[in-house]
């Protein structure tokens, strides 16, 4: 049973009901947190025979929508739908929470509700960034934006078993996020964690990088704050839409005919946007926590929705979170000692690696 | 006089020297500092003729490298060429000086020996970044990566001042670098940033961006502490090398006479290089300084070292530095009465606005 918040996002519950009706059909069962009169009102709208689908409705009376302060509207919105959705998966009732609304207040609900894996001290979001060779892990992407070292140092952990489960890497290269290569660059923070990282044993720590560097495939994992992260995340968005809309632009100024041989800009249209989709993978995991919580962009449309409970469900289906969390532990308690953890990939985890 | 650091930069002396040279013939006089006999060949090299160019040398015998710690090595390194490059600005024997060299000693030798301007406690790094509509002024992109509240304030004037003296807006929109629109968005000094900006009444400061949005032209000016500026820029710059990547790739795909045909690609990727090269207004300004400091890319080639040339010589030349710094200083004193300062634009920096 995949838990989704209903009214979350942009487009919710419009997109969101669509997108779980879709993913329901497909055999996931699903539970809709929400206004269930409206629910009920768009699934009728969708397919008249929506309750021969897995779909459960749990009607919820609040909303917590993105100007609410995530803390704050978790504590007093106890029956909102994103945290009776996380609540459902807290229960057992669930096996995994899927939610576009405010990806703080998941983050809130996440740690409150299901509770922090062992040793973790901040959960946070981690995610695949395109690069000319693959792609790139590159963690925390937006949830916690002032750090402290022992979370970075966390992150790095975090990523370099996250790396190692799905893509099978045994020593995954783990980079620091700074404005140069020198070890003395950056913030104090970055600092700080440079010396941390460079007396890891557990991890490949290979230094500092600098943002322009990342895409050049590098490294396995990045290692970042949430501040720096999300403006990594969303300048690769806002520049590889602009890109495009400049190739649209100069392909509209051709002849009708030139256009029609430059079949070639559909193509590379399709692959910049297939590399920098944020739709195509749905979601990400919040790493870090007991349980899986999927959380969806703000601006999800239906396909992206379906697309965010899938990955979920398989998450929860391949209990990779236990795994994940296991593995995280253990290097957890050898990092200053040295040595390999699992030696043995799972690579039922492979297609975790969008 | 154009004071030109010799020995800085991936590329230097061999690009430095080329660039100055060219930019000699146009008429620049030039003085570069540098390993005398080094630069003497490497002349001799590129041109017989160039005792007959307005280029001096001044023999320097230490080098900052991009390995030296900023403060320390400008304090120890009297006689290296960043340094005596620049206190030949501040000791009034040169009008401007451009390197290419360790980007952090640059800044810690204008602080020193030229000084800061009056009421700026910390001078940065601004630039014009590229937007669907235009461009979008940003400060600081890595000069100061710890900073307070009161910099991001005095960021905020200063890009505020450069937008008005260089596109003649009246009022340019201002906005803060942010994971979020929310006011309760952003680290602790994004929070107190945004808090203090929103008492402004000097400038027109239309609330946090995200990176994203950034993109889409919608702010003249975005103010951001300089780790986040600086991974904003350099995501920009590796997004675009990988996109145009993918696009060069796709076209190795199609049949010759495709190919040919697909002249498409060549004026889009020109544009696109266009829009986000950095070589091609050669360097940045440091704001904040008494007078002209041009800190050009690390991995300047000599027609990037040319144009920061030009640009100094140009900025020095129409008195920019010394109105902008009157301009802030007029704006500091009034930023809480409000008021808008000098209604006055002088159309003579509109070419700086790259």
């Amino acid at each position: 049973m995949i838990a989704v918040d209903a009214m979350g996002g942009d487009l919710a519950p419009y997109a969101v009901v669509q997108g779980a009706l879709h993913a329901a059909r497909s055999g996931i069962p699903i539970t809709l947190f929400g206004d269930k009169a409206i629910l009920e009102s768009l699934l009728d709208k969708f397919d008249a025979q929506w309750r021969k689908v897995p779909i459960a409705l749990e009607h919820c009376a609040e909303i917590i929508d993105m100007h609410d302060v995530p803390t704050k509207s978790v504590i007093k919105k106890k029956n909102a739908s994103l945290v009776r959705a996380v609540q459902a998966v807290a229960d057992g009732n669930a096996q995994a929470v899927v939610s576009a609304g405010n990806s703080g207040a998941v983050l809130v609900a996440g740690t409150l509700l299901i509770g922090r894996a062992s040793g973790i001290s901040r959960p946070c979001v981690g995610g695949f960034l395109p690069t000319s060779t693959g792609n790139v892990f590159c963690l925390d992407l937006g949830a916690n934006v002032d750090c402290k070292p022992e979370h970075l140092e966390q992150f790095a952990i975090m990523g370099h078993v996250y790396v190692h489960l799905t893509k099978g890497i045994q020593k995954p290269r783990v980079a620091l996020l700074a404005n140069g290569h020198e070890p003395y660059k950056g913030p104090a923070l970055v600092k700080e964690v440079y010396q941390r990282l460079s007396e890891q044993k557990v991890i490949d720590f290979i230094g500092n990088i600098e943002a322009r560097e990342i895409f050049k495939g590098e490294t396995d994992v990045v290692v970042t704050d949430g501040f720096a992260g999300n403006v990594l995340l969303k300048s690769i968005q806002g520049a590889s839409r602009m890109l495009i809309d400049i190739l649209r632009a100069e392909t509209q100024k051709l002849s009708w005919w030139r256009r029609m041989l430059s079949l070639l800009n559909i193509s590379a249209i399709k692959k910049i946007k297939h590399s920098t989709d944020y739709a195509r993978t749905g979601g990400a995991l919040l790493l870090g926590l007991r349980q899986p919580v999927v959380v969806a962009h703000g601006c999800s449309h239906a396909g992206a929705i379906e697309q965010a409970i899938r990955f979920a469900h398989r998450v929860a289906e391949q209990q990779f979170i236990t795994q994940f969390n296991a593995e995280v532990l253990s290097c957890l308690k050898k990092q200053h000692t040295g040595g390999f953890v699992s030696q043995k990939v799972r690579s039922v985890f492979k297609w975790m690696q969008q």
